[in-house]
């Protein structure tokens, strides 16, 4: 009988899903961002968990601080993915021995620190014993039921966005696990983007308003796994014109003799949204988004054929559903 | 400065709540058992978080089925106490190398059974890999505002009642743990406490309706601890006459030659409600209990000085503030 290690997160997820039953009616299948239960009043309850464990989450060089803040935020860009406002964060931790006073009040403050950016409260929680680090957030928000989106609505012909540039945090991975180098500016920006995580929430929010998306992911999975799951949800694929590639990245990546779009295309951790958009809806999706102070860059469009293609210079390619995935190291 | 295991968890609990920032006019304050938030029409959104880690909250005997469906009774009996049906569930499970197939099916499925057992479903969740087993869940309901039963409502007069008998646990763990003998009918209702824990959520619910009830808390970390829990939120004492322990409880104490008060006070992991009910309408909330096939044990009073007392045949005994309390076996 195989073991965890040998299964890989997806396998391990298919297992605990097909002992579950499915609630009937609900509002969000298995398998999105997040979760949802109907409120009435053309409200949905928004929940999330998602958990932080110090030996595969937190890189050398990332305080406590950052790892509770980090914690919170991956929860928060999954709401951010879905449209909704986060309300309250609950922190289910485990501590190991050997932490001081110092940590542990690093740790709180965090926790408070990423949930207030967003306009959250940390609300509760729970501290155990533990042998790793685990800092185990669940979100929670309420939207509406029209604005709420979902990974299944991209239709042939829709445009494919992001929220931002893709291969900061693959790079600055190399950099604090690696010891690559950097000029100081190449190597800021980089690192900044594995410690300090942003979620793309006024965007998403600014986005669900404008009724102009079809389908959107927070892409902490990867760039690629983002549109492979899209694809999966949506039964459409996508044709990649340009790979949104950070400055960044790209010095990094010619400093170092590496692909930047293998860096941009197969990271993860970068919690930018990746989102399909109605075509004549395109500039007032822009708008929105730039009018809450980001920006919406189009990448490619959504296809009939279920594939995942790349154009480059050397042709089209396909874009492999691979991204970062637990249990993968073994 | 100190360490983790050197604090215990009310102090680790304390450091986090000092580091964060409370919501205004939030609708249950830190340190009740679950978290809410206001979703208008009366109505609040209930969240809550409790985590099972292996090395701790999974005895010796108890298989990964039922420490999956305990990780989530454990959060279903503090909406319980609250008077709140659970209607979604989310796991975080950190799963050490080493777990098979099978062993991932079952926690899946002992996920299942706890939440359908309640009228709940699991609904999403994240896995990783961790040293331990933690199995992290969140639940979510919804209840009215004004049924919502708190901590801090007991008025001195008010009687003191549980929804069961206590002392199972501890007794349980000691035939688990350390190898006490007992006698088949009495081993397995004790052991049956351990390993299948039960929320106490129809009487919960039914006690919330009759409107009867001044402050109530789930009994997870046994039934001194929470009498002191009361006490702190409700600024009152009390005066408790009968302690209810198990019948199974007092045969292994008396075999074992054990004090069966120290194993009802001062046990923990025992689900049962303990509530203060209003004295005009006790009649209401015993025969609420009741319809719904429970049974509400009068065990004492509410009492104006702010201590824990309790009559036994040598004369009136403080009951001490402790419990079950992580890290504190250091």
């Amino acid at each position: 009988m195989r073991l965890v290690e040998e299964l890989g997160e997806r396998k391990i997820i298919d297992i605990i899903l097909g002992s579950l039953e499915a609630m009937p009616n609900v509002s969000v299948p298995f398998g999105d961002d997040v979760s949802a239960v109907d409120i009435g009043g053309g409200r949905l309850a928004v929940i999330k968990t998602d958990m932080l464990v110090g030996k595969t989450d937190v890189p050398q060089g990332m305080t406590f601080w950052q790892a509770a803040r980090k914690a919170v935020v991956m929860n928060i860009s999954d709401l951010a993915a879905k449209g909704t406002q986060p309300q309250a964060l609950l922190a289910a931790i485990g501590l190991p021995r050997g932490l001081t006073e110092k940590d542990i009040e690093q740790i709180g403050r965090g926790l408070n620190a990423g949930a207030r950016q967003y306009g959250a409260y940390v609300l509760g929680g729970d501290t155990n014993e533990a042998s790793d680090l685990i800092i185990s957030c669940a979100a929670f928000g309420t939207c509406e039921k029209r604005s709420f989106m979902r990974r299944s609505g991209a239709k042939p012909g829709d445009l494919v966005a992001t929220t931002g540039f893709f291969g900061k945090t693959s790079a600055g991975l190399k950099i604090l696990l690696e010891g690559l180098s950097a000029s100081p500016e190449v190597r800021e920006q980089l690192v900044e983007a594995v410690l300090m995580p942003q979620a793309r929430l006024k965007e998403g929010l600014a986005l669900a308003e404008t009724g102009a998306v079809s389908a959107s992911i927070d892409a902490s999975d990867g760039l690629a796994w983002s549109l492979h799951e899209i694809s999966r949800a949506s039964h459409v694929g996508f044709l990649i014109d340009i790979l949104p590639v950070a400055d960044a990245s790209v010095k990094f990546a010619e400093a170092h003799s590496l692909n930047p779009s293998e860096l941009a295309l197969y990271g993860g951790e970068e919690y930018e949204l990746v989102v399909t958009v109605k075509p004549k809806l395109w500039n007032r999706a822009e708008a929105a988004v730039k009018k809450v102070g980001g920006s919406l860059t189009k990448i490619g469009i959504v296809t009939a054929e279920p594939s995942v293609l790349l154009k480059t210079e050397e042709g089209t390619i396909a874009v492999e559903a691979r991204g970062w995935e637990h249990f993968k190291t073994a």
